[in-house]
Order: C-alpha cells, then structure tokens, then sequence
C-alpha cells in the first residue's frame, strides 16, 4: 500500500506525542506523586477524624456534656459536634473519596459520595435544631441570624441543600437516560466540584468564626484567670488552627491529586460520567 | 512506499484524538468559558479591591482613622488596612494576574507577580510593628501571640517569607543557567502554586479571626445598643463574607480557569518556565 510521507510523520509525531506523555506521567507517579497522594490521604483523614475527636472532647471536658429541651445551655453544645460531624467530617470525606478512589466502578464511587452526604443531613438538621431551641429557651432569648458566623452558617446549609438536590438529579436520576443526558451530565461536573469544594469551605469558615465567638465569649467571662480556662482557650486555638488546615488541605487534595495526569483523568472523567 | 496497515489506524486514532480534543476545548470556551473567565476575572476585581475600600471606609468612619505612637489605638488602626492591602490585595492580584493573564511573554508575567508580591512586604511589615508596638503602649499592655488570630497570623507570614524567598531563587535566580535548572524548576512549580494558594487561604483565615475578634469586643463594649455600633457590626459582618467569597472565588479561578485546556496548559507551563 502506497502512501506519502506526511503520514510518517504523523506518526513519529504522534509515537513521540504519547511516549512522552507515558514517561512524563509515569515518571511523576513514581517520583513524588505517590507519596503526595498518600500523604494527602493520610492527613486529611487524621485531620477529618481528629477534628471531630477534639470538638468532642472540648465538649464533654469543657462544657458540660450534652442535653436536649430540658438545659439549653446543655443543649447548645450538640451544636459544634454535630455541625462538625456533618458539614466536615462527612462532607470532607465524601469529596476525598470520589476525588481519590478511582479503583471502583465510577457507580459505586458516586453512590459512596451520595451516602456520605445523604449522612451529613440528619447531623446538620439536629445541629440547627439544637442551636435555635437553645437560642429560645435561655434566659434572655439570644436574637438569631445576627453574627457573622450565623450568617455564613445560613448560606452553607442553602449551598449543601442546593447541591444535594441538584447532584442527587444530576449525576443519578437522569441516569435513567444515559445517552441523551450525556452533555448536560458532563457539564454540570466540573460546576459540580466548584460548588462543592466552596461549599466545604464555606463550613470550615463558619465553624471557624463560630469557634473564635465562642473563645471571645470565654475571655470575657473568665479573664482566662483560672488553669481551665486557659487550657481551654489553648484546645479551641488549635481546633481552629485544624479547621484552616483541613480547609487548605481539601482544596489542595482536590486540586492536585491527579496532577500528574491530568490530561488522562480529563479524559476518564468524561467516560466515567456514566 | 509501502507501510503496514497499523501505520494507518495509528494515523486514525491520532487524527480523532487531536479533533476531537480541539473540537472539545474551543467548545467549551465558546459556550461558557470565556463568560466564567470574564465573571472570575471581574468578581475577583471587585472583591480584592472592595475589601480594601470597605476596611478603609470602617476604619476612618468608625474607628477613628490612624496615627504612630502617640495614639496606640488609632496606631492599631494601620493593621487591618495594611494587611488587607498587602496579604489580601496585592497577594490576591498576583495570583490572579499568574493564572489569567497568558497574553503577554511569560518572563513579563512572572516579573509582574514578583512585584505584586514585593509591594506586599512593606505594608505586612508596617502593619506587623504597628500592632506589635500598639499592644506594648496601650496601658495595661496586651500580651502578644495568645489568640487564634495571632496563631495564623505568625503562620501566614511565615509561609509568605519562605514561599517569596524560594519563588524568587526558584523562578527567577535559577534561570541564569536555564537549561541545567529546567527539571527543578519545572519540579517546583506545582509545589509554589499549591503553597501559594494555602497561604492565601491563610491569610484569609487569619482576616476572618482577627475581624470577629474586633467584632466581639464590640458588642462586650456595647452591647450594639447605639445605632452606630449596629451599623458598625453589620459592616464587620458583611466584610467577613467578602473576606470569605474572596477565599472560595481565589481558589475556584485557580482551579478552574484554564480547565477547559488542562491538558493544552499542562504542555505550554512546561514549556514557559523558562
């Protein structure tokens, strides 16, 4: 068969194209990006369960414990747990998980990512519940949606709904119809992921703000004269200081766990919408 | 000349891969791209510039403008504003201008970076020893580094000192021997731009707890019972949430505003570290 040169060239170009691409992106995995990937994995974890621990802790050792109706001081408290529990711990892990579990069916991945979020509402609904009874019961009533950390509170909780809603039709109902929902399927992703990764730091920053209201609220009380509420005011500073760390390292987990081979997972992510 | 036939599907499947990725990416920045691009690169605008204004307008109009010494509080005053202008602004307008601005030769862009970030340096300075010396002065004196602001304050410029340092001998320094440097810088580059952006979510972090703080001991002092601190209050508020959406929109344009060309821009940063 006769054919001229300018396909010869193409396909040097093209063998080049790709041995440069597999070596490149091999390379990169094999270097550093391995040990980055773990690393991420490692510390988010740690840092999405240890958050939880401390809030725990701080809440059991330093505040009293928890109740329901019957103490709203008391009953306040499941506030900061619960809220941490979903809007962080829950959410965080979902997006970990579909951002860097890529050694199952992308289906089970999705539902995963839809569990762990399906998980988060019963937290964040019970976690308002308890804050505004509380705010109604004490003695004065506390006004709502009045600090900065409620009004951020207000617009995570719209965003997490909105997102749930809109990801639970997108990416699972109008499966239904796999083909002919395609490429509205396959832009709704990377708006999808924005949302979402704006969404967990929009909780980081609210339980932020609602940890400093808190600490002031302490150093107003006590002075920080006593050794307790100096070792308390020390624990709240470094759950603040966890929460900025999980915020930076979530956006940079999504952001650079594929790096390497970003081009590849461009590709796969259009495939594996289905 | 005679070739086999696997030359000419290898000539095929090149073929549909360069169109259909072409096809792919000029689509995607006629349809939308090109409008999230523009809606990024004015949202940010806006945003990095009218937190600075709306620090300015509530440091004058309620806060009493500034001084040196002779006035520790009004000395106090220089912080937020300098820091605003130099860890959010000026930071805030590098990365942008790094990411978005493709249109000049690339050695320009990173010397514009560079610059963006050393006009930075001095208002961090300037407004570090205008605290420092403020809580020395005011009697009694306060003690320094105890809050969560002040932890993410110290980190914050920490992480700037070093990512300047390293970026400047990184990609500015190395390149008087270009080629034998190549592999380390190009290793760098996604180290400097996850740093980066971290630091800047810092930097925001530490905004967002120094505000509440002020805010906190507004309302222990007055209990927003006079209309000017109510106003007052929802200023502080609403900067908080600018302080906030800046930290999402920095990071969402990061992330996504070469998305549509990731592999395209993946190739051409390699080949622009120079």
């Amino acid at each position: 068969m006769i054919i001229t040169v300018d396909v010869e060239e193409d396909v040097y170009v093209f063998r080049q194209y790709i041995k440069r691409y597999e070596e490149d992106s091999e390379n990169a995995w094999n270097c550093c990006s391995w040990f980055e990937y773990l690393l991420i994995v490692i510390l988010s974890t740690v840092l999405l369960i240890g958050v939880l621990v401390l809030t725990l802790f701080w809440v059991i050792f330093y505040r009293g414990g928890f109740a329901w109706a019957d103490s709203p001081q008391l009953q306040f408290n499941l506030h900061p747990v619960l809220m941490v529990a979903g809007c962080v711990t829950f959410s965080g892990f979902s997006i970990l998980l579909y951002r860097l579990c890529r050694c199952i069916k992308h289906l089970y991945v999705k539902l995963t990512h839809m569990l762990f979020h399906a998980c988060a509402i019963p937290c964040i609904v019970m976690a308002f519940l308890a804050v505004f009874e509380s705010h109604n019961l004490v003695e004065p009533p506390k006004p709502h949606f009045y600090s900065l950390h409620t009004w951020l509170g207000l617009i995570t909780m719209a965003m997490f709904a909105v997102q749930f809603i809109v990801g639970f039709f997108s990416f699972l109902v109008l499966l239904c119809c796999e083909n002919r929902t395609y490429s509205c399927r396959s832009a709704m992703v990377p708006i999808h992921a924005s949302f979402g990764l704006a969404n967990f730091m929009m909780a980081v920053a609210t339980c932020v703000t609602g940890l400093v209201e808190t600490e002031r609220q302490l150093v107003g009380e006590t002075g920080l004269s006593t050794r307790n509420s100096e070792i308390e005011h020390y624990i709240m500073n470094s759950m603040g200081v966890v929460f900025v760390a999980l915020g930076i390292i979530i956006s940079v987990a999504v952001r650079r766990s594929n790096a390497p081979a970003t081009a590849k997972v461009y590709v796969t992510e259009r495939l594996e919408i289905n």
